[in-house]
């Protein structure tokens, strides 16, 4: 008797996701030996709310890995299983789906281990990431912050928020930069710029390498940024119960952000500072200690004892505000 | 600086899923201790899918449990974390939610540990359990069956497919007996057994302690009715590479069944074989073990060495259709 549909997929799927190992799907939950230490982590994506309706398939599921993976990156694991909850609307492309999500893990090193298939009305993935605690790796904590510590991030700011505008606004990923729309008054040397920010908003590119480095630090504290700089810099420092100073000069931007924030309407520091989805590590080190050039760190600012974080813009000192994405905010919405 | 909506309820749920225990909120991940063997399992239920839009919160919380906790059962594992990926429509009641998870992962010996929440247009929770191998227990595998093997149910069939219906019709938790709708044409003297299929329906009681039961028999194949007696039964069967003979007249009703199933314009027979929902173990056991009384058991049926599954109905032998609910298919939708 041929199987239904379900069952045909899953009997697909387990033909490439068990290639080249024990067997993982096919009970009730997956069955794992996990000696030692783990990191546990789940996110959602939602069509409308975290990415555009129209996105192909196999970006979805790209994209939904990689901002999965940026938690385990920024509690220094190495990632080994992947489980999906998947709810997607008729006519949905499962296949495409799983063909990148299976191929993605195996870049990544992970195995997918298990899941949930459900039919909706639109399309949503929330994705859960068990990693291991490397050896001679220590756990990276929110906590660990202390006064006099550099205050680092892992990559530019507010590239990825120009890009979330781009793609809102028509643009999209593999379009010739011709087709960034017109109206969006994108000039020609700005548009390897803006499909680099569309690139980055769709597909960024966790740093689990720098994560795991952090890890080896004699003493270090990190996040990643997925709501915003100022919001999860305000976070690291509650759980440490210190404050910090940043210098917005030492900021970094992409090249061409400021002028493509302009040309969007929307203000460069503004969008370095809360756009959010950066998915780089923002982290706090001892001074003495100095990550590897190849990680292209940026020093930002000092931790300090204060009570109240501060911005250092044009030479005067300001409060840096708990701007960023709320997510039960009721503007929360897809083009934040 | 006042916390932001999504910052201040974390911070509440701290306060009460992390009382009492090491914290387990606040970093990027879970940081979980796993020594040895886990079960790890992720299930979604979905407002228009899975249950009724107008369902209470609490009630969603306590169903969206349940149901996960029920893979755990079927593999034989002990609970032990939870992680949410939570997306809610405006006005959703987060904390009436999240109360009564923290409040039934206490029952069930569970620690939330960590999730994700997102604001959407409908009401979607997918939930992450992890649980342990209980010390001298074997996983439960489908794969385990036997021929010549005893097949056996957990409970009733049918019962939850009955409250399915008659929640979708507009009965509901806790409205008294005279509040079915006289549409339907209950019977007074059926109205007990309404409210325990509504019940059965809404909150299902995961079969934790007969799962660890037969983790410890000498032998035991097992997986959780969610989709229909038929179709898990092949499931389990495809898996084992064997078929099995059911008896028809063995299967166990919930007492009124049939008069329900016909008052709801049903058949009871199918609703038992592909109703779905049942959350109760079927598994398969060598015929000399009988599980303890307290666990209600009733045995159904034997494995087989054919390539075909039988039903045997008022003496006669037919073929057990693979028959249930399919998640993909166009027909899914609540009501089922």
């Amino acid at each position: 008797m041929p199987l239904d549909r379900e069952d045909r997929l899953i009997s697909w799927l387990r033909a490439r996701a068990d290639a080249g190992g024990a067997p993982l799907l096919g009970d009730d939950a997956a069955l794992l030996a996990l000696a030692g230490e783990h990191a546990v982590t789940v996110d959602q994506q939602i069509a409308g709310v975290h990415f555009p309706r129209r996105l192909a398939p196999d970006l979805v599921a790209r994209r939904l890995l990689r901002v999965s993976l940026s938690d385990l990156a920024a509690v220094g694991a190495a990632p080994r299983y992947a489980l999906l909850a998947l709810a997607a609307p008729r006519g949905f492309d499962h296949r495409a789906f799983f063909r990148a999500l299976v191929s993605e893990c195996r870049r990544f090193a992970l195995r997918l281990a298990g899941g949930d298939l459900a039919r909706a009305s639109g399309l949503r993935g929330a994705l859960t990431l068990i990693g291991a605690r490397p050896p001679r790796g220590r756990w990276l904590r929110r906590s660990a912050a202390r006064p006099g510590d550099a205050l680092w991030v892992g990559g530019t700011l507010g590239e990825a928020a120009v890009g979330c505008r781009l793609v809102g606004a028509g643009a999209g990923p593999g379009a010739a930069p011709s087709a960034l729309p017109e109206r969006l008054g994108i000039a020609a040397d700005l548009r390897g710029a803006a499909r680099r920010a569309v690139r980055r908003h769709l597909l960024p590119e966790p740093q689990l390498a720098l994560g795991r480095w952090l890890g080896r630090a004699r003493r270090a504290a990190a996040i990643d940024l997925s709501d915003g700089f100022a919001r999860d810099l305000h976070r690291l420092c509650r759980e440490s119960g210190v404050a910090a100073d940043v210098d917005a000069a030492a900021l970094p931007l992409a090249p061409g952000h400021a002028a493509l924030a302009h040309a969007l309407g929307t203000d460069p520091q503004a969008l370095a500072l809360g756009g959010g989805e950066d998915y780089v590590l923002l982290f706090a080190l001892p001074p003495a200690l100095t990550p590897p050039a190849r990680f292209s760190c940026h020093r930002v600012g000092v931790i300090t004892a204060s009570r109240r974080l501060r911005l250092r813009d044009a030479g005067r000192w300001r409060p840096l505000p708990d701007v960023g994405f709320d997510h039960l905010s009721p503007r929360a919405r897809s083009g934040r």
